[in-house]
């Protein structure tokens, strides 16, 4: 549907002051927000990466979604997000093609964002959110 | 280091037109390229995602990385690439910061490109290619 592209790839890490050290050193990265969204549990950090964005994920404690993915898979990759200029239609256009939202209508994300996320069985495994992006 | 941002994001699928159709019909992806690469035992697509781009990749055999990929952790995402003006150059900055390269120049990648892996374990779990890409 219509979506512009990667707003941003989502990377879960156990220290996010080490992993910003990393993308700073290793490419140059520079931090454009710092937050935490409570209701998930996850302090997080968007980085700018040459023209693209990495947002660092680290858990507020081990019985919350990113704690419980570090704890299963470890530190690495968790989603990617794709920026629409119109995330309640991209909804109802997925919804129609069949793909199973986890969040059915959009809701808070961070750094005041709104996002939807769908579910990664829709995707081939690969965890996709949708950011309300003009 | 000087990249341009990311070039792709790279996801193992068991089968390759399957997956095809479901980026076709959830968001309108246009298929760029198809090919293998036999050295590294994948068969691959590019697929525009609005601005942006993203690679499927199918293993030719089981006991393939891609392959040894899906058996360990399923389908989903299985890397980053970064797209760098210049390779070689970009190789050196990584390891003079002390980055673990698995390519330590460029190689042959998917589709004519240039290529080379950055160990995973220098980058929070997340396997990273960097592309050739004036």
């Amino acid at each position: 549907m219509r979506v512009r592209g990667i707003h941003h790839l989502g990377v879960a890490v156990e220290d996010l002051d080490e992993a910003i050290a990393t993308y700073e050193r290793l490419f140059g990265a520079v931090v454009e927000h710092r937050g935490a969204l409570e209701s998930q549990g996850v302090e997080a950090v968007s980085l700018l990466v040459g023209e693209s964005r990495v947002e660092l994920l680290a858990p507020t404690g081990a019985d919350t979604p990113v704690g419980r993915f570090l704890a299963r898979r470890g530190p690495g990759m968790h989603h990617v997000a794709l920026a629409s200029p119109d995330l309640e239609g991209t909804l109802r256009e997925l919804e129609a093609a069949g793909a199973e939202l986890i969040d059915e209508h959009p809701r808070r994300g961070l750094f005041g964002s709104e996002v939807a996320f769908i579910h990664p069985g829709a995707l081939h495994g690969v965890l996709t959110e949708v950011v309300s992006s003009g």
